[in-house]
């Protein structure tokens, strides 16, 4: 079985989000859908792991921002690869508020739903919402999760569907490798000589915590 | 609501497939997407009132055949726009089979799946696969949903999920529209003066077919 073939399915990326109590969080994933036209409905699904995926158990409800090609990087950094467990998400990038649901100010979109149906698999929860508002905030084109590993050499976080453990290629100079996103180095300049304030192009956290493989 | 915005979604163009007994059908889908990374397993929506939904519910199998944007435009004139009811639609592609399941051959590759997991909801099912095969065909890029609306002109079949009727624009020239497709002419020449054996670019279907608005 060639699994590469599952890379060959087209997706956008997104933040699920949800209401912690008070708090808002929320995650990044590729995995959004509509289901039905009328009433409108969306599946998604979230790993069981994501703090995300248990508030949105404990509320029965769930907002999708559609990110653009021009979202903030660190909307992906602090969504896509954090917990919502230990980090307050939605102070690191700018929000806005729709029927009581945080979704990110900088998107081409949002979506509010409420939980209709859910399907459950051993890591996985697809929550089927019916969709209460959506509303348009930006002209940009939405990124797509092809765009996102081609342009943006981003990589996939662990919980996601499409994770897949990558070996860097053997080559005699060394590869260095972000410890927290996965990004492998791959610039011009040696990255022993990039400036002590050069930061992951992905998740925007510093040098330091590259590691030489 | 501004439902436009369900249309910043992502998706790509697939081909679902099944067995009717020993005759292969299917219909062209763009709700696939991976849920589970290992084992691996896809989640596919499929509505009620196509004949490939039956014959899913009735075999516990199903391929996915991930088009391309090379992909020959009459697949999805075969595929999504006939019903297998009346149409044998295999007989109008190239065909491969693989573990008895019938796939495109012009296509980026494919997945064969057992269903081991289902999400009703008023108009279409969301089938849960398991991943039992998968190869690639070709290296073309696979054809997206954006590609297929911006580049191919192509519009949604009414049982797709992001269907949305359209009203041709009040103008002083007539608009002919493909009765079959839905496609709006919207070439150089005047519509009534293109040669008689001229065929629509989505569905392949003859000048015939389209009708004055």
């Amino acid at each position: 079985m060639d699994k590469k073939v599952l890379q060959k399915l087209s997706y956008g990326v997104y933040v699920v989000s949800a209401m912690d109590g008070d708090r808002p969080t929320g995650c990044v994933v590729n995995t959004v859908m509509q289901i039905t036209s009328s009433p409108a409905t969306v599946a998604v699904s979230v790993h069981h792991d994501n703090y995300t995926h248990d508030c949105i158990v404990k509320n029965g409800r769930f907002a999708v921002s559609i990110l653009s090609q021009d979202s903030d990087p660190a909307v992906i950094a602090a969504f896509g690869f954090r917990s919502g467990r230990d980090t307050d998400k939605f102070t690191m990038v700018k929000r806005t508020d729709f029927g009581g649901m945080p979704v990110i100010a900088d998107a081409v979109g949002h979506l509010t739903c409420r939980v209709i149906g859910k399907l459950e698999t051993d890591t996985h929860t697809v929550f089927l919402g019916e969709v209460e508002d959506a509303g348009m905030a930006s002209a940009a084109q939405p990124m797509t999760y092809a765009y996102y590993h081609e342009v943006v050499k981003g990589k996939s976080p662990k919980n996601a569907p499409t994770y897949q453990e990558e070996t860097p290629p053997k080559q005699d100079k060394p590869v260095y490798v972000c410890s927290v996103c996965g990004h492998v180095y791959d610039g011009d300049i040696p990255f022993e000589e990039l400036p002590e304030d050069w930061v992951c192009p992905v998740c925007k956290q510093p040098k330091s915590v590259f590691q030489k493989r």
